[in-house]
């Protein structure tokens, strides 16, 4: 839908524009775009391609390629669509948070080119409202609805968007068409008080509602409505393979044993998982599962959230969007009143808080990209210096959760590189908030152990061979030298040097 | 005080033991530690060598030598006296935790003699009510008296007192008669529930009580009572000196311009400081600041904390123990009425806990072992593998503060150690939770940087000759590498392994 020149009045919105003198203030994505001028700090809603900005983004390209403009951008999480690529490309990204998972951004933080200051995805917000980054000039919000009283209805996704709108000047809105009114109602803001008036949060269970079903901000902020029709990018996540399939039967397993042990219900206790095609799987796992009665408090519901909700496994759950594949995205958003009374979105700040990770005791499943023979996790940086995608929830969820699991595959580029090595070469999640690892291998339960017996423990239950000896071989020398976390420094980082120099980390 | 023959009756105690049938309890070290078998988890009380159990841990130590016993040993955090070594000694030690500072157990740590598992202070309670670690079998707690229903009265720190006396099959109550009755009503003891049916923790201010006054279990539990007459072992923290001093003074002026800017009101945020001389030494900088009314939210409470309170610039401190030095001992405990309206005691599960450090937005102040250019910071680990104390509580405050300050000087060994690496060689807190580092030199802010505007700022501000060169030159190269956070891996620990093979960072 181009809406380029639109009448002044729109009274075929006014199921979605209910306050009647913000219909005034619909205009073209152009015309929306303008009022975001160079150096500004941009809030834009989407968390992990699920309602972001479709249409204001791209206009604001546009305006950058006929004339500089360098914007600090922040969203939720990550965009769908293009959205960052072509910002990127137009060259109007100075700043970016707190997290991005396209290409072409990557290539240029990677270069130097953009500044990436990746965030725990609780934070953001929490910094913005003491001062300590810039503040918000515009928030650009997708919305399903405007209220009568001027309140914004988020679509697919919280993110940070009521904080931006909040805090920002100027809000622009796009109302998406292409989301059903029916997601009215799914979404709880709440907005912690700024410090030191903070109170507690009243949450204590996946399932209570504690704020409003909209953003409510002045009306009067409301600076322009853009009318677009567009679905949300699907993801791109895979169906389990036998690899992530076996992952998922080492943690079912684990848990089995928990639940034996009596430190478990057989309802668990709340799960989260982070995105991508592992975590995905390991969700999928227990559907086959004797757990009942499952209820999840995460960041991304994706695919597995609803299998499992169809397979009569899931009872809640809480996230701060959903992200649906190709395969479900109709189904699950073309029906989702099927759904509706057993899910709620909240603000990122709420989904990640850390007094809510501690106090529901939430079994964290996040994707390591490696870790080491002491438990220590990199999650973003591809040879400990470029950036993957960014840290995202895993640390807010991992240091606070009653088990904090991270998964990954042994092996990567066809066995060339091992995940386990003996020091990470970037440190995102320290042996403190690591409990349990998992490969297709096995799976190592590291609570309660000293350094020294976690290596063995990780070594065995999940390295494949070649690797498993060579990481022998490195703890035998390196207890020679002793300390309570042994380690060769001058051979820590030597895997990681000849992948560079040869493409592999098995000597030639 | 020596009470080996006690006859079965004692009177002279009924103030110190007001449960008339607990009187009958009271035995010799020798007979209470004799309760302690091997391969038992025993919890004695301790932190910061505040509280801790003067006798029995002696006593178990005797026992030990004549016969061989090991137990695991959890306490709130370090213990007075020569406690550890002594146990290290003889070789009653199997596994420790959560930190630790006596020299001979830190070599039998680093020897791989002892299982030493470091844990945020926070957790260690946490891990045992949900039985992810062995169940405590017996704790041995100091107390200044047990009330009349049974209720354990703590000393000068609460730790994991309570929830060890809780957990426990049975309690072993140290009454120190050196410790005057004047502390009984310091403490607020409130213990969260066990997940998933916790409430959130009612605690908005640093001076709220939340609890009780005492630790409630049975009275049948408590299994022996000793008497001991021994005071705390005082701190050996030092006065500022010029490099301290000027930390301070860098601190009070980054504080001066966060209230110039509106980010802070003058009383600032509760503040938290850990142990040592440089925590110490920035408290006693805010004596001639211009802030007014300050309150802690801290774990241990040293001198400088009475010293703000004499020079009426704090309201009001909460923490986990009160560990002072000679100077300050005698005369605050020996007058600790004039101090008592403006102090709470709290278990250290509270005073530490994430929920709160977040919901109050404090200011955490923490030591750094080393920090690196892009703001990680190691705090236990020398040489990257050896232990020196442990995380502490570090990490529960700098995660979830509202300004996470590091300190330290920036060389050691007389300049042939730099604090400022290239990386650091165990990672404790990233670059995440890492807001201000701090030296003699220098203030570095790194809030809303990237990484590569990171290495600068910490290099110009805080670096000292000729490092600061040295550093420069590591990320000019670094950078022609690329990446987020550029790295010469094979070259990241040079400076490190240089320092071990030849004494010196410094090249030859």
């Amino acid at each position: 839908m181009n809406l380029h020149d639109l009448p002044s009045s729109f009274d075929q919105y006014q199921d979605r524009i209910r306050h009647p003198l913000l219909r005034q203030r619909i205009t073209s994505a152009a015309a929306a775009a303008a009022l975001i001028k160079d150096g500004m700090t941009v809030g834009m809603s989407g968390f992990t391609r699920a309602g972001d900005a479709k249409a204001v983004p791209l206009a604001l390209a546009e305006q950058a390629r006929r004339a500089p403009l360098k914007i600090t951008l922040m969203t939720g999480a990550s965009l769908g669509g293009e959205v960052d690529r072509v910002l990127t490309e137009a060259g109007a990204l100075a700043r970016r948070m707190p997290f991005q998972t396209d290409p072409t951004l990557r290539a240029a933080i990677n270069r130097g080119e953009v500044m990436f200051i990746d965030q725990h995805l609780s934070e953001p917000v929490e910094h913005l409202r003491a001062g300590q980054i810039a503040p918000i000039d515009i928030a650009v919000i997708e919305a399903v609805a405007i209220t009568d009283s001027g309140a914004i209805v988020p679509t697919t996704s919280v993110g940070n968007n009521a904080s931006f709108a909040i805090l920002a000047d100027k809000v622009i809105v796009e109302i998406n068409l292409a989301h059903s009114l029916a997601l009215e109602g799914l979404h709880d803001i709440f907005i912690p008080k700024r410090r030191p008036q903070r109170e507690p949060m009243p949450l204590m269970t996946a399932r209570d509602r504690i704020g409003t079903s909209a953003i409510m901000i002045p009306p009067e902020k409301i600076a322009a409505i853009v009318i677009t029709d567009q679905r949300d990018s699907c993801s791109t996540v895979l169906e389990p393979d036998a690899d992530t399939a076996a992952i998922a039967a080492h943690l079912v397993a684990f848990f089995e044993r928990e639940v034996a042990a009596g430190r478990l219900g057989e309802n668990l206790l709340p799960l989260q998982a982070g995105i991508g095609n592992i975590a995905n799987a390991v969700m999928c796992g227990f559907i086959d599962s004797p757990f009942q009665h499952l209820t999840m408090y995460s960041e991304v519901l994706q695919d597995s959230t609803f299998d499992l909700f169809d397979a009569g496994k899931l009872d809640f759950a809480s996230g701060s969007s959903i992200t649906l594949s190709s395969r479900r995205s109709e189904q699950v958003l073309g029906d989702i009143g099927r759904y509706k009374d057993r899910l709620v979105l909240r603000p990122q700040e709420v989904s990640n808080h850390p007094e809510l990770v501690r106090r529901l005791g939430i079994i964290a499943i996040n994707t390591a990209l490696e870790a080491d023979i002491y438990g220590n996790v990199n999650s973003t940086h591809v040879g400990g210096t470029h950036m993957m995608n960014g840290i995202g929830g895993s640390g807010d969820f991992a240091r606070n959760a009653s088990l904090a699991v991270f998964a990954t595959k042994s092996v990567a580029k066809g066995g060339k590189v091992s995940s386990i090595v003996p020091m990470v070469s970037h440190v995102d999640h320290n042996e403190h908030d690591v409990d349990i690892i998992v490969t297709e291998i096995g799976l190592a339960d590291l609570r309660g152990l000293a350094p020294r017996e976690r290596a063995p423990v990780i070594i065995e239950h999940c390295v494949a061979e070649p690797y498993r000896q060579m990481l022998r071989d490195y703890v035998a020398a390196a207890n020679q030298r002793g300390g309570h976390t042994p380690h060769l420094l001058e051979h820590a980082f030597d895997w990681h040097v000849r992948y560079a120099a040869t493409g592999s980390m098995l000597p030639e």
